[in-house]
């Protein structure tokens, strides 16, 4: 996920008005089938097993990068080969940004490297890099308080861990705050709540009112050394080197299969997560789990002869990382039908052992998709909170469809995200099974009860 | 710590054979001040501040680098600032292993950069790298049963890891059972039952029997990859780059400082930890603090005009990690003291909560250290286990020497252990503090009590 892509898992109260709905007794209509589908996906590994020789055949997936295409490929042609039916890329232009070499050393008050990720869309330094002065800032405001100093500067901002929401601001907005105080680089201390010397890498912007100056991200560890060394007094000084660019767009593809919905095929429940990833570490967790569970839900269906009225569609979205292509591509290809999209649900928080899904919608709906969460307690997966959906099904949300998202145990998914560390290993083979029941019994249910999930009006 | 010195800390069980001892008393009659040591060590951040300092003043510090010599200045003069006696550096010459540059770089299946280390004492590969094809074993009997599939080729050990002492031999004897099985270079799966993508260096044996073949970690992901890959059926080709070469040795020095006995100054508790560290992360848990505490402990004794009857004598050893010779060191210039050395106490397991010490000795001192670990209750590390030690007290424990360990809660230690995460983050002031009190009332106790812990017959 990226920055603008952290759905808050929060439970909104709301005022209890709901009426008796037909929906309650969905659930024992689907309790029979739900249990099928989580005594399946429980005695199969094959979730697991695709997301490692994913990640690890084609390693990392930044949009624009031949690895990201091969993954695409294979992952069209092993649809094919699971018999999934409309199985298709559609193709979307994205932006190519390359990280080419890049460094941080410090060289005062003694001679270290600064083990260090450029931020995605970042601009180079010049050729031999800039050597300066640092000033390193706890917050937004300390460095408003400070902005005297900054000029000609390399502006550190170690802003601790509060929330992924919070701290990411740092990442995201550091270079243009940074560089409003004439600062000649921006870094930021990495956001996460854990680190083993581990940059992050991430998105970032600038704005068209200030220079744009390169932005880097550097460890917790190096983040709080530098800080202290700076209260010690001591004169701190880096050379920051990074050859990054842009280069023109490139074709790359959403990934796209359907289970044909057997009485109203042009309805369609949406899902799954996006393919395309950072270029460090495996996207495994970001989010390669999210597009293999989709997959893998739609095929324990059709392996389970659990034809819907309605299509199952999943999806994996490209771009989402740096710049949301996909998920806008999706949009504009698929805007005449829209209104038959009966629900959206993707997965991008990891593919840990799920609790729920956050939902966005109508209040009616809202009432009908905690019947459908009550099928999955029996895998204590049956938590259906307010808000949520994700960054790639975000353009069709807007556009009235309902969303949803995967909730897990995010405990450690910070740790990992956007590191060297996002690989297969994090993984357990039993909790990525139990998403894969958690999302083909929402989207089975989602897709087969008799009426769709009421839309709020006017939307 | 290095590969040797790693001390189970087992509780033997013995026949309860032990006598009533003059020392049943001990407890009572130091009560009083142990808990004013721990009161007063609580109150005190300095041991946290001192680490941080010497640690990012310095950074890392092998055998033969100008950092440690660095490190070992300011720590005799902070010494001698701080008014402890006898400050000086015990000249000891250590060998000087370099790393010089290094790579690993997966060609085949796929190109991948592999984070790694190069194992101290390793030799070099040819200047342009060794280019092979991997086999990968999880065992020394999985290596034999492959070994006509060796020849030739880089064998990598995927270990998982069990104990540290069990594991590292992979590590430590990795590259003679590769040698021996015909292979060009060793690979090890870092010996760590945590990564984040974090290779994990550290000592390495050869033997005059086989061909001497360059050694290194990668992290725990690549080596379950390259494994799966393996057992995919892909080839797998690496190519390694090391350009380690072995110097003349160098001198460096074991600190020495001392608050003087008040009666028997001749006799001595020595303790302490090593200065010198791996060439990555920072030697903050291995072993930065266990210097500092020892340090600390006696700076603080100082303080509370706490003068115990023998002398204290703190050392910060050198060149742990890969030769030993501070401790050997340290054994040669005392040879004639060591009859009268009481206890030797090593802090070398990080600074973490401290929950007692390891005891190697006689019954009879056993009992006596027992006595004085109910002292250690109030701050709970009153845990006395039978077996205990350090590296670099090893060699004055071989000629009799009780030695001792400080046991911690060492639940992330082999987390951070040889890598660059070994930095002052990990570490809590106040559980700093608690190793402190830890030492300074095992120290003050055994160097004040009126008669010496009673030696083993003939030891």
């Amino acid at each position: 996920m990226h920055a603008r892509s952290w759905w808050p898992a929060i439970g909104v109260a709301l005022a209890a008005t709901s009426v008796a709905l037909p929906a309650q007794n969905i659930a024992d209509r689907y309790r029979q089938n739900a249990n099928r589908i989580s005594e399946a996906a429980l005695k199969d590994s094959t979730a697991w097993n695709r997301l490692a020789e994913m990640t690890e055949r084609f390693g990392n997936r930044l949009s624009g990068s031949p690895s990201l295409e091969r993954a695409i490929d294979w992952m069209l042609e092993t649809m094919r080969a699971d018999g999934l039916q409309n199985v298709r890329g559609e193709r979307v232009m994205v932006p190519v940004w390359v990280r080419g070499s890049e460094s941080a050393e410090l060289v005062s008050p003694r001679a270290q490297t600064l083990p260090m990720l450029g931020l995605g869309g970042s601009v180079a330094t010049p050729p031999g890099g800039i050597t300066a002065d640092v000033l390193v800032v706890n917050s937004f405001s300390d460095l408003t308080a400070k902005a005297a100093q900054a000029r000609g500067k390399i502006v550190l901002f170690d802003a601790p861990f509060t929330s992924y929401g919070e701290t990411v601001q740092y990442r995201a907005r550091g270079a243009i705050a940074a560089a409003r105080a004439g600062a000649v680089a921006a870094l930021v201390r990495s956001v996460t709540p854990y680190s083993m010397r581990t940059p992050h890498t991430g998105g970032m912007a600038y704005d068209s009112t200030v220079q744009r100056i390169p932005a880097a991200a550097i460890t917790v560890e190096d983040a709080q050394m530098l800080h202290r060394m700076q209260d010690r007094g001591e004169r701190i000084r880096v050379t920051l080197l990074m050859a990054a660019r842009m280069l023109p767009d490139a074709p790359s593809r959403n990934v796209v299969a359907e289970l044909v919905g057997s009485e109203r095929p042009d309805e369609v429940v949406v899902f799954g997560g996006h393919i395309d990833s950072w270029d460090v570490g495996r996207g495994a967790m970001d989010d390669g789990g999210g597009v293999i569970v989709a997959w893998e839900a739609v095929r324990l269906l059709q392996r389970l002869g659990l034809k819907p009225r309605r299509t199952i569609r999943v999806v994996g979205w490209t771009n989402e990382e740096n710049g949301g292509r996909g998920g806008q591509g999706y949009r504009d290809a698929h805007r005449s039908e829209l209104d038959k999209h009966v629900l959206a649900i993707e997965s991008d928080g990891g593919v840990f052992k799920p609790q729920g899904f956050g939902f966005t919608g109508s209040d009616a709906a809202f009432e009908i998709v905690k019947q459908i969460g009550t099928l999955l307690d029996p895998i204590q997966a049956g938590t259906i909170n307010r808000g949520g959906g994700g960054a790639d099904i975000a353009p069709i949300m807007a556009l009235g469809v309902p969303g949803m998202g995967l909730i897990v145990d995010g405990t450690r998914y910070f740790w990992y995200h956007h590191t060297e560390a996002d690989t297969i290993d994090k993984l357990d083979a039993r909790e990525m099974a139990l998403c894969v029941a958690a999302m083909a019994i929402m989207a089975f249910v989602a897709a087969d009860m008799p009426d769709p999930l009421p839309r709020a009006p006017g939307s």
